[in-house]
């Protein structure tokens, strides 16, 4: 019996395909849920049992949130990466990685196809498929959600008829949640001109007092929070769950979507937020102008390449490698100051801080040179608008 | 007698400037204030008193808020330009105006030489300098405040000396207000660490009731308030009254100076960071993605080379035309809701909104293709991935 | 009785493109050839009488050539625009010129359908039908030679079959001519270690004396060559007309095609690798250094997305602006002297030259500064260098 | 005593550095001569010799081509660099180097002060200035040819009325030749229109018939010639020497100097540019099109920046990293033609050539996709502008 492996994540789209890759089909199903951060024990061990259910052959959970933030989120970091200034790639770099993860598995077992629940009308779909073909060209792609276009009444229907009976109330939000972000899509969402309702978030205002929270870095990476000091991912959840408290981190996201159209999507990542402002502030302090300037640009790319599931192109390793390198002088503390539905940055502390008093004080003192070195540099600096002025005759009114 | 003209501003430094010039260079003063929508008629009229009291034998205010608006604002407003993603350019762009402005009307009263108040440890000096040896090589500048290097009490006791007894309390911070935006210095911003406190800001909270505002755009430029029309710069000043009962708009600034240290500046500019956001939401809607692209890069040098001085750099007029051929589509309206000390962007509407239905729907419906060319298109943008992992025999585990 | 617009070219494919649509899809064909300068008068009537006894109802010759240099050629010159440093887009810029006459014309004619005769392998598919399917979305795209990938032999027997014998011999090289350029592409370039032999080159050494050649610029434009002026397009063709003499202008491009996979195509392009590489000579002492920075930038993007048939994004038309705005002072005369398979520029003079020896001579005299200004520029200069080498103790062995 | 270290070429500027800095400065002078590959052994004994009479306490030759090859040389290979698209910074690289490790001589004898013979009309103080006050801020930069400006007539009269009465017959040209290439500065470069005589090039024709050079490199260096294997510094030199006889590599830079005048200078650089040429070819083949565009874009600022002898920039030693990070497949064989005065390249051979005729042959064949797979791609390819156009009316005409 041919056997396929199904990325299921407990939904109504996918377990459609269970059933119908078993039974239409004749595929021995292998489900996998690749876990982000997104899940926790209990609604894993629901998720398991449902897909037994509707008839999958074997299940299997795969927490791989080390891996991700390792491969990954670090360079998110590192990169200050917010897809159109905004969005943190919550969604789209999770998707990545539990592709990889899916296909790996596929290749471990030996299995003759592999599925995704993805429509064809939005990124995911090539999130999975670029990452299957590449590493695993030899394994057909199975895709019962995008080819049926069935709607949920149609998939509803056909799991009663095989014997499923579930409520499936249909949310009014689709939510998808892992360490680097949850995204709300649905209803406003697909409108241009209406924001989400508040409620649509899942963090709710607790704490209306604003509250001081140090962050550690350590060559760009977050070593520790309020002086204690856990592994990266770790520490992320941490910082979640304190500003979480105060509904920090939500907004909305529009950007171009890989197959050519608009996309818009809420998202609330008030962890991923707060680290990358904070990490951006330190690098200001630590790194030179033209660090900042290439970093920028590479990692905007990179940002771009990993959201729309090119991560495996090979410009993606030489990025990785040039962000790390200018990490080894990101190291310090930064103060943040978590408020209701905000946040502001309070400063920097590090050894590597470049704004030292000794060679001079922004507006106020020169201590490393002197007037006429200041007018010798002003000079030469404009030579060449002088000359460009004087030879074109350039009028100024 | 030899004339010189002053960029006058009221402080300290440049009152210093006007005796000094006089009686010890034996200038006949011309001060010139040039207003940049920081100055009242009646601080104007304050600052005239002084400056003939001071010694100036003519003194002028200027106001060039439109022109400025037309030949710099405007195109920071296409440019969503924020140096360093924080900072609107608040100061850096109005010092280049009054620069240009200074030195026209120095040539204009046929002056041999010009003055400003800058040290030599700014950005300042560098604006001006740039300017006046571009636009007029042939008149000499004089800067006493860069060349003595002298302290508070010593220019206090100077003009003392000359009769004039002023109170010169010494303010806690050094405030520089224009139409884009207070910049606020010193004390915290001399250190990495300390933020600002909030009574440094040149607003304060008056409101706590979230306010919807409505901003209309016409070819990226906001020609409209709550269906109110007005000429741009009136709108922005509209805007800010607005956003100001909610404090909004603070944050500091960290960057590279033009001479090589890093500095750190408080600043306020609630108009300019909400038009910003809102005008580039906006983009996000009606602009294609290598638009978006481009213009940011354009945009960021336009920016960085503004912000150093570098604004008669033939470059800056290309990409001016540039940016303004970006702006045909991006017309309609964007609405905010403005919040105690933040604000979020709601939507927008447009007539060339790319969010088109008809086409698609991001992530449910795909009415322009079907399954099979989504396939296909995945299939051959993978191309080059799947044949550099078959050429070289990608290991992905 | 439905109508279809057919490119015709005059060779096998798309002459079986003719009977094929006719007799097999029953319909009205109309032929179209595009000529961008590379048929004669001659050459077109022979392609006209091929057509029309192959079946077609209707043929017409489009001249192009002047409204292609005005709205792609002068562009190409502007941006000194050579794929991967390489190739002028002979082939890929007149392709979707002849695609957007093509369905203009189907438009005209309110034809139902529109062919073109690439194969499924190639670039050129796709410039034909991402212009099709964006001016004219409403008319469908019929592609036989690429739907039914038949060999030549095939071909030749269909045709026979209906009554078509013409002798179809196979050209060692399929050639392509236009104004910009001619490319060769077979047997060798489907390697990638051979060369093209030199007799598969259209143009054979006739002259080994050195010959000088004087070209006027104006705004960028080639407006005259030695002493006699005529408009652009007439000078390319008089300049290639005297390159060729030599043999000038031969090289093989190796890119990156539009679906991922390598090509490589030789090409002989005289007269554009002298007009773009003058034009450079010029612009490197008229224009400031960052406008050239940027020049190249925004011109390597518009080379890119014009090879890859995307010359309808919109970003195309905002680079056009910019690089016609950078052009306003780029006029003079440069010499070039041409030699046996190659050339070399001599040098230019221009009123707008900025290598002004007023200010001073490169390494021999500076007149415009002191030995203490550029002190002075030095030192500050490197001021972030040296806080950074003395913050992080950089240690330099 | 204090003790100054000079950098000293042997040539009439440094000559009278010498003499003026021991009997006007009464400085101790200890000279060094840093061989970038430029001189043999009987130049540098001459050298020495002339150093110790014209008043130097100690001399030292200091070869140093193996460590610039692997810190600087290596790099621009990777990178393809040509400055403005021409010149491989013969000169502009070995003088970063020859700075470097000057200072380092200076700090390990303990010297006071060190010593160039730039003028301050140039780069070279820059890059002189800019290296020795980041390594060694504490040692005081002296530079009498900069300060005093002195004809070469009172230079000559300095040295006879000190004792020393050599012949400083003028050389028409300034040559500065290293292992990167010849500069060639005089006369006709001081011009903007006349181009080098021939006999003005160090290398004269020798041969005329087509030789084919086979070159191997490794991970993007060259590790062999004509199948013999050696290290890369001595390739370059057997390469020079077969090239030399053809009188290839000769050209003109023009290019924006530091101080913002433009400058133009002659050379002859043979191995560098069939190096460059080559190694670029090779990367055609065997990187990806995203790696090659920002291989591109990092490289062409690395060269910027080390051609203004930024070279201490903390971003450089980024931007190497990804360099030799993308250089992993670059491994293969480039074979070159050499001819009269230039140079083809033939084609190449690499186990990672991504021209693969498996996925399809360019134009020919498509066997990894088929039609229907083009046409979806082409059509979702597409979906952007489609929209666009659609939304916005675009009247194409």
């Amino acid at each position: 019996m041919k056997k396929i492996v199904l990325a299921y994540s407990g939904g109504l789209d996918t377990s459609y395909c269970i059933t119908y890759l078993q039974k239409e089909l004749h595929y021995e199903v292998h489900t996998v849920l690749i876990n982000t951060g997104g899940f926790d024990s209990e609604e894993l061990s629901a998720i398991e049992k449902r897909a037994l259910e509707l008839g999958s052959s074997n299940h299997i959970n795969l927490d791989i949130v080390d891996n991700y933030y390792e491969k990954a989120i670090k360079y998110l970091v590192y990169g200050n990466v917010l897809k159109n200034n905004t969005y943190p790639l919550s969604v789209s770099a999770e998707r990545v990685f539990q592709a990889i993860e899916a296909v790996k598995y596929a290749k471990k077992i030996g299995a003759n196809a592999i599925s995704h629940g993805s429509t064809g009308a939005g990124n995911d779909q090539i999130r999975f498929d670029l990452i299957f073909q590449t590493i695993a060209p030899e394994i057909e792609i199975i895709t019962p959600i995008r080819d049926l276009k069935l709607s949920r009444q149609e998939e509803v229907a056909y799991l009663q008829k095989n014997g499923v009976d579930y409520s499936w109330e249909k949310a009014q939000y689709s939510i998808n949640k892992g360490i680097w972000g949850t995204s709300v899509g649905g209803k406003e969402t697909l409108t241009s001109s209406e924001p989400l309702p508040d409620s649509a978030y899942p963090s709710q205002l607790e704490k209306t007092t604003p509250e001081k929270v140090i962050l550690h870095f350590e060559k760009g990476q977050i070593v520790g929070i309020n002086n204690e000091f856990d592994k990266p991912s770790a520490n992320i959840i941490k910082l979640e769950k304190l500003a979480n408290a105060f509904a920090i981190g939500r907004d909305i996201h529009v950007g171009d979507t890989i197959i050519g159209i608009k996309g818009r999507v809420g998202f609330e990542a008030s962890a991923p937020l707060i680290i990358i402002k904070a990490h951006h502030l330190l690098e200001k302090h630590t790194l030179g102008k033209w660090q900042q300037y290439w970093k920028e640009q590479l990692a905007n790319w990179y940002g771009m390449l990993f959201h729309e599931g090119q991560f495996l192109d090979p410009v993606m390793r030489n990025i990785e490698v040039f962000l790390e390198d200018t990490q080894k002088m990101v190291s310090g503390t930064v103060t943040v100051t978590l408020k209701p539905y905000h946040f502001s940055l309070d400063g920097i502390t590090s050894p590597h801080d470049l704004m030292d008093s000794k060679f001079g004080q922004y507006g106020e003192v020169n201590n490393a040179w002197t007037a006429d070195d200041a007018k010798g540099f002003i000079k030469i600096l404009g030579n060449a608008q002088a000359i460009y002025s004087h030879v074109n005759n350039v009028d100024y009114d």
